[in-house]
């Protein structure tokens, strides 16, 4: 496709290595790609650092940090202090790292980005077996999420249909690494620790670590995770 | 109702004269108030001031104000300087005025409050009528939007559904003057217009002006509104 012909599409870029993946698809897909960070007082800082390397390495045509006040709500051992990270094993509940109403907002930010390019998909990195199964990651509210977007704009009702795309969400973390290495993605640029230092160190215990590190094991690729 | 037994809810108040009457509308009804306005880079700031001067006056129990950075995104009247704020007469079409998913992401960030202080309510001012046909006002949207969150949130999917609550959605502005004055609220502390100055006086001539005026006018009651 020649690149004048290519469609606008908005890619939700966290900095961690699903999104980084979604990228690269997005990418191969032929899609111009703005990528879109959210400062939300997160604990793991170093992911907006390595969100802006890796739209700049990946050749994003724009890149916007959006700051959401998630932290003037609480709620989360993401975003209060005073609620500790778990480090003992991913379980089977809902954990404490869960942001309420996280994807929720993200989207909508994509989804005013989406209407003022005019744009028509917005990609994001959810993946049904990933993070503890956090409600806003799964294919149903996906699937309301983009029935809601297609009443909510200008756009949208003026014929413009309005897709949520989710190309990893019946991946497992090997499955996804797997891709991105064929797209030819750094990992090493990624930050996926809930407690990363300023350097982008991982701590290598929490569940979002624990995850990861599964994932480059049985995809029998090397881990390039920088540990603390 | 015991105020012990008040039930909290999440109240959207921008500080204009619609979202002042659901206000006073959730706390008639029993409701614990939790209101929440959002500086998103709007000309006519002083209805954040109106906002708080309403929320403390009607006794709200806690009082937020959001920053949400829609001037990073563009694309409307209300949040770009370039492009004026139209001041001929209602039309037919969507105006300029319009913003990309302002309401989806204002709901989402009380739908965010509203899992964090366990209220299972969030009141919005919307009504079908006003605003020129906004597609983010309008009754099948709020209905995607209650369908969406209650898949959104670890609160709804564990058992409590979450209801959006929009008691204007089929009043005219003279019927919401009218509910409005019968609950005491009081008009002269609402901003409506699009370009108020800093000491909320109102120009007369935009959209939201005409329609306020003329409500007050179908209502037969005086219009406190402080003009320019």
């Amino acid at each position: 496709m020649d690149m004048q012909d290519a469609k606008p599409a908005v890619i939700l870029l966290s900095g961690g290595l699903d999104s980084a993946t979604v990228l690269a698809i997005a990418k191969a897909q032929g899609f111009e790609c703005h990528t879109m960070a959210f400062d939300y007082g997160q604990r793991h800082r170093s992911e907006l650092e390595a969100s802006a390397k890796l739209a700049k390495q990946m050749g994003a045509k724009t890149h916007r940090v959006m700051k959401v006040d998630m932290r003037h709500i609480g709620g989360s051992a993401l975003t209060d202090d005073k609620i500790d990270v778990p480090v003992g094993g991913v379980g089977e509940e809902i954990p404490v790292t869960y942001v309420p109403a996280r994807n929720t907002i993200f989207l909508s930010y994509g989804l005013a980005l989406a209407e003022v390019i005019e744009a028509d998909d917005i990609f994001i990195g959810v993946n049904a077996v990933d993070y503890s199964g956090y409600p806003d990651c799964r294919p149903d509210y996906i699937q309301a999420y983009e029935s809601m977007a297609n009443l909510a704009t200008k756009r949208a009702i003026e014929d413009h249909p309005l897709k949520i795309q989710t190309p990893l969400i019946d991946l497992t973390k090997a499955e996804i690494i797997q891709k991105g290495i064929e797209l030819g993605v750094d990992y090493s640029l990624t930050v996926s620790c809930y407690q990363a230092n300023e350097q982008g160190e991982a701590c290598g215990v929490c569940d979002s670590c624990r995850l990861r590190q599964q994932g480059f094991k049985e995809a029998g690729v090397a881990d390039p995770t920088r540990y603390q």
